[in-house]
């Protein structure tokens, strides 16, 4: 098993030539983060994940979170690791300064999130849980609220957790059938939750659940569904844990991956009631649920985009290390090192450009998250925001469709060893697994794209970011060279494809949106596989850009593998939006028409 | 976890409209396959495998199989059941008659296996190995290796296994080290080998491994390789057990899937030198390796198709019953069963109309296999032979890729419950994902397409067999209806590309081997994608053909479902050969462009 190195340069060259982080930096609030800054935390990050966080992965993932009486003993090492990341203070970087954060821009806490999960990803969930609870309680919590929790949380001294999900409830969150009973200025909560992350674990001191639940006259669906926190330990007036808090653990999951992070069964209220405390307004928490989403999902993009590179610095490691058969058509008879054989290349360059393309992707959308926050000016605000929307479900499903490709050739890179568990491939293979299901499956973020992105507002939006991409288009038009003549070419197909993709939808969607809904998936893969190499392209002209003057600060042989990188995307992958838009516009009918009874 | 049923209507079907069973039951030597006996085959096996082997399937995924000091033990129950399938005959179905095979066609064989691979894939693996050795003797042994060795072999009281890899010598087999010195009309075997499938086990008295060794002044490379018999227990003359051979089970490895089935770690000669037997002549163990490679690559392939099957039957059961949200654009506001969302549809015809393309084509190249062996005309018999040659390695890797891809969708139809080992869909993923890797991997295979069977004849072999899908496209013309229109529209499309792209690899393999090798697994996935819409589409004709006679034995709703599967996939998966020529022609250079330092 190799090591994991973040790809310092890498992520340098998306986060400036690709994501603009130089114009996220100068936005009000972001003073802090200067290049220095920002480079010394890079750096920083990349120890913490290379030197904890990496070797604790494999034994990790072999051990598993154990349950035993209630409590949840994570493996070796974990707790400890998890000490050191709270007490420097990684927690805090994204969050407002006012309850303890860092106020750093989500540009740079994304990057460093890409780490904490190429890393260890089942070590990665729990900060991610936390972010989630910590974002609700800072737009929907009391100042009182705030003021309890706020500081243990975004400092990680305490965790969170979110209690969405029940037997009957999984997609459709309204079904939700857990029962809030007011009493006395806060609430008792009865019910059962499952697949919660992180619900029970030996990190911290508390654990702050987030639990969706229902009032008893609640209306039905998910305009009946209220927000509460019901922390594990009641927290007293001066801050002090109190009482254990009528909830437990019941049992954490036997999974096909991410053992090292606990999947709870909880069960609220056995005795009574788990005290809870109602978050805003009661029958607004899915509205609540959404301002935390957008982060969320783009987080678990961030997990496809990491697992893929973790995969793919496997297996070039192991290809630059395995000797077998001599290369084709090459006059030495001795054995090649198989990144040699073409098959070998033509896999690791299906990862690479594919890795580039989605670290631009999530960078990208990340940048137009500050902007759509922090813009001092309310149309570039709106304008980011609707950007922002669009990007979201495809940031999250198309990158962690790919977390998944991308193992399953890491795996076959190693051929049979990567079969084998000690290698470590397969580990990945498991762990990516998760991605495209939780936080809203990928059918769900396609759904998500078509009705309330695309069709919502006539397309208005989709079309604001092709308008990005044909300006990246434009810039190339200037440039010269292979390389460029062959992104610009497959770009410009690519959007003409996406376009008429977008069209079709709007117009069958009005009328028929079982049609649509049959090519949503699709089109979401088409839309990724387009944007993808939309920012690849933007890498392409920066890069091109900087050969022109030198190299700036970077290696000229760096950059024109910028420019082969992005070729390869252009004359490999983006000619599968051909058959893409065949499928959403003549495959509908007979994705439909089957009866029932002959699956 | 829902319970395997062999889809028996579809098998039949396939066999019946798409591999044509009836013409190879006529074929000289196979007299015995009647329609009936070919029916109680089908349906005894079906019996075995859902009440049986399917049983064991998890319980023996959980348990594993187990290593204690030089013994493997495998599941609670395995042994049974291996003893109960030898009892019934099963293991000497396909072989011949002289050492106590019933001599029935490939055709047919291939169909129980999918069964057997489908209901419990681990356990399926030592039949297949023992296959291997049983063909390898039938074709090279001496009469006296032959009457010591096949009858007990062929019933499955002895098993097999094959000795191939070392652990420098993986894809590259000439590499191997392992030693045969010649001593008292024997050879002393002196070597490690790894991957051993089935290498030590509990199932039988006595396991017979073949075992591939280097004799002293053997050439180097593949041509200095022998095949030797290495029993472990010598077996005297009158057919009893004798001396434990000096092999032994070092360790079974700890794998991602198909875990109830043991992969052994070998050594040979610890104390001196295991006794082995050379098979044929000295040197020639690679060539005789051949002999059994069709049929090996071919029930690989079954595998692929098999544990896609399994996947499919579980997802749709879980889609029928599963309940979540209201279906999209229509008026009942109660939750759906979930196969009524498009989204969820979409993967089920994905999964389901793949696995019909899949089992076309596997029954296809069985009765291929068998007319190449058994056709009294010696043209006939050449003819088909080289078409079996162009469909090994399509049906191998194409149906093995499937089988991963299709098992990932399966866990996605569960969302959450996909991802918990319980269910069971996680396992189909995990034991998917050694069929691409082993047998040749599925950059070999699409290699050996790309060098032996469309360069070295000039692509004699694959225009005939493009011939064959022209025939199947001249019979749609005759016919209507917009399934039939939509077929064979998207058929003709992808023998054009299909076509196309082997004349630009013809031209180009002649002088840039790279650059067509670059392009191999996309041309190989290409070929696999046309000639399942092919077989598809000899099926839907059938089905055409029946409907006009009122259904011959068939449910006419039966015979209108292929016609709406063929339709799927011509609409939604056939399309995928026009992103997969690009790559073929434009995708070469930038596959071997990148300067090896900068991935």
């Amino acid at each position: 098993m190799s090591d994991y190195q973040a790809p310092l340069d890498e992520m340098r060259f998306a986060l400036n030539a690709v994501a603009d982080l130089g114009t996220i930096a100068s936005l009000p609030g972001f003073e802090e983060a200067t290049p220095d800054l920002a480079e010394a935390i890079l750096e920083e990050a990349g120890k913490l994940a290379a030197e904890v966080l990496g070797p604790l992965n494999h034994a990790g993932d072999l051990a598993g979170s154990l349950f035993e009486n209630g409590v949840v003993r994570t493996p070796a090492g974990f707790r400890e690791a998890y000490g050191q990341y709270v007490e420097s203070g990684w927690n805090a970087l994204p969050f407002e300064p006012e309850y303890g954060g860092q106020g750093l821009p989500w540009t740079l806490a994304i990057a460093i999130q890409e780490m904490w999960n190429a890393s260890n990803m089942s070590f990665a969930l729990c900060p991610l849980l936390t972010q989630g609870a910590v974002e609700l309680l800072q737009a929907h919590g009391s100042p009182e609220q705030k003021s309890t929790y706020l500081p243990k949380m975004v400092s990680g001294e305490w965790t969170g957790s979110m209690n969405l999900t029940e037997s009957q409830a999984g997609s459709d969150v309204g079904a939700a059938k857990t029962r809030a009973v007011p009493e006395n200025g806060h609430y008792l909560i009865t019910g059962q939750k499952i697949f919660i992350t992180y619900g029970e674990h030996d990190f911290a001191d508390n654990i702050v659940h987030m639990v969706l639940a229902r009032t008893p006259d609640a209306p039905a669906g998910t305009r009946g569904i209220s927000l509460f926190i019901v922390p594990k330990f009641l927290v007293g007036d001066d801050g002090s844990l109190g009482q254990r808090n009528d909830l437990r653990c019941v049992s954490i999951e036997h999974k096909l991956g991410i053992n090292a992070s606990p999947t709870a069964v909880m069960a609220f209220g056995d005795n009574g009631g788990a005290t809870g405390y109602l978050v805003g307004e009661e029958n607004r928490g899915m509205e609540y649920m959404f301002t935390m989403m957008n982060n969320a999902r783009l987080s678990v993009g961030v997990q496809g985009l990491a697992i893929a590179d973790r995969a793919y610095q496997q297996a070039l490691a192991y290809a630059r290390e395995r000797t077998q058969s001599r290369a084709l058509g090459r006059a030495d008879p001795a054995p090649a090192k198989i990144i040699q054989h073409p098959d070998v290349r033509r896999m690791l360059m299906t990862m690479k450009s594919q890795i580039e393309a989605m670290r631009g992707l999530v960078y990208y959308n990340s940048a137009a998250l500050d902007l759509a926050k922090r813009h001092p000016d309310e149309a570039t605000r709106k304008r980011t925001q609707s950007l922002v929307d669009v990007l979201i479900p495809i940031t999250k499903a198309w990158c962690t469709d790919l977390g998944c490709e991308i193992a399953s050739l890491g795996v076959q890179v190693h051929g049979g060893m990567g079969f084998i568990e000690e290698t470590g491939a397969a580990q990945y293979y498991r762990d990516a697994r998760i991605a495209p299901i939780y936080e809203g499956t990928n059918g769900i973020q396609a759904l998500d794209l078509l009705g309330r992105k695309l069709l919502r507002d006539g397309g208005e939006a989709v079309h604001g970011l092709i308008a990005e991409m044909n300006t990246t288009l434009e810039d190339l038009g200037s440039m010269k060279g292979k390389e460029i003549t062959a992104i610009r070419g497959a770009l410009g197909e690519g959007i003409m494809t996406l376009e008429a993709a977008s069209d079709y939808l709007l117009d069958t969607g009005k009328e028929e949106i079982e049609r649509a809904a049959a090519g949503a998936s699709p089109y979401l893969r088409l839309f990724g596989t387009v944007a993808g190499g939309w920012l690849l392209a933007k890498g392409a002209a920066a890069a091109t850009r900087q050969l022109e003057n030198g190299g700036d600060d970077n290696d000229p042989a760096f950059l024109q593998a910028k420019l082969v990188t992005g070729r390869f995307y252009a004359e490999n992958i983006m000619p599968q939006v051909a058959g893409l838009i065949s499928q959403i516009i003549a495959g509908a009918d007979s994705t439909l028409a089957l009866d029932e009874a002959w699956f």
